[in-house]
């Protein structure tokens, strides 16, 4: 390589940090996680490790060592001294001048974040909108890997309509699931959400909430749902790592149920509670 | 944010270069282009500029200058020197904490380097083999993103199997482009290609090669072949920025004709000379 450039400024090759050739930036060729704690207890630790060795797996990062993983993420925890803390991390392949096909020799780098979980009650005690967006991601969504930019854009889009959520619609008119979420539908005494079969993120949260409506005794209908489907139901919710569950009082415009929280979602939600202490 | 962690050291965020949050690691929330000269000479500069703002447009990244990028990429072709110089640049949406919906007032990321043109003439003289892989991309390849995974992981799959370029195949089982380049057949007097609605990069080299092949009074037929039709074509061919026209001579293990360059593709590569200078 001969020159880099960075905004109007021409920079020696060699004066860059490597951040700067990270196959992160030049692929999204990295795969990532986040988890948070409840009251200074890490929540789901386990299920969030194995998640991401499979998705290290499924991109072929090979090196990482999932216990030394565990070590940082708790050590980072402790440091922050947050109770309740919101904590990101990633892997990427490691920087290299660019090119597709990457050398088995290449060191990852690993980043973590903690931040503090933003405070969701009014979301819980309000509910949420959500508006539909076309489902434009890869057909790997069962890898959590850092191309995202489907998700962004779906994201923005439902911002932009005042919403606080996309639901993504696949090509055949179905539900998938959120930009940043899962999704669920209360019919009835029945739980729909989509099958992990459907191209969609095998979501942590998603497993606990299945645990917690097995436990009330609701019947668990893993099938997908049109957006017509949805609209006619009697409660919806989204599930995501930093909320756990969050109630939709509006879908697309239109209000859902009597417009409020329903009273399934509310005994889900404390059923849930049970799991994180 | 509290803290952050690269690798195993634990930092202050202060302290981090905002590279680091660049959207473009998050998400891949960026767009790219590539080009060459020939001979001291940018090749296509107005198409890929072009090409560009529409990526930008298409991903709403505003405030970029188009004028301003084309100052810096002559600029830095220049400085460096080189005749035949590959110059990679991308814009991400800004750096910023990780957030999928974005601030409206983020400063966009510009990234540029140059390197030589690595010499192609082997390829060109003995053809490349290929392999396919499935069509694993998001639906909005139009746009030329940094969201690359897909392309990554096919590539490396055609590398591991002795091969110098995937051929990547939708769920229709049609051949919609390669990991990073265009796909052209040759059956009797006509071109095959697929048509820019098949979810593929509108490709600047398929273009010249198209105007090309008009101008030897091809037929071009913009429809996708399967694999079983592209292995019974006479002569195939892949196309890519930094190399224009590269013939393929083998396509999943089996000979294409008589295993060697054929010669409509020498006389397409003769004609597409004629643009280069």
């Amino acid at each position: 390589m001969k020159l880099a450039m960075l905004n109007d400024r021409i920079v020696p090759v060699d004066s860059l940090d490597p951040i700067y050739f990270d196959r992160g930036i030049y692929f999204g060729d990295g795969v990532y996680e986040v988890l948070r704690s409840y009251h200074g207890k890490l929540f789901a630790l386990d299920d969030h490790l194995a998640r991401f060795a499979r998705s290290l797996e499924a991109v072929r990062i090979t090196s990482v060592d999932i216990a030394e993983v565990r070590s940082r993420v708790e050590r980072a925890f402790r440091t922050s001294e947050l109770p309740d803390a919101k904590i990101y991390f990633h892997v990427t392949r490691g920087s290299a001048p660019r090119n597709h096909v990457w050398n088995a020799d290449l060191e990852p780098n690993f980043f973590l974040t903690v931040s503090e979980v933003p405070d969701d009650s009014r979301d819980k005690a309000n509910g949420i909108t959500v508006s539909t967006h076309p489902d434009w991601r890869w057909k790997r969504c069962d890898i959590k890997s850092l191309n995202l930019l489907a998700n962004v854009l779906a994201r923005q889009d439902a911002t932009d309509k005042g919403c606080d959520e996309a639901i993504l619609v696949d090509e055949a008119g179905l539900i998938t699931e959120g930009s940043g979420s899962g999704f669920f539908a209360i019919l009835g005494q029945s739980l729909w959400t989509a099958p992990l079969t459907a191209n969609i993120l095998p979501s942590i949260t998603r497993k606990f909430v299945i645990q917690a409506a097995r436990n009330l005794g609701m019947e668990i209908i893993e099938q997908c749902l049109t957006p017509e489907q949805a609209v006619s139901a009697s409660e919806l919710f989204i599930v995501v790592t930093t909320k756990d569950i969050v109630p939709v009082v509006k879908f697309d415009g239109t209000p859902i149920g009597d417009g409020k929280p329903g009273p399934q979602t509310a005994t889900l939600i404390a059923e849930f509670r049970k799991f994180t202490g």
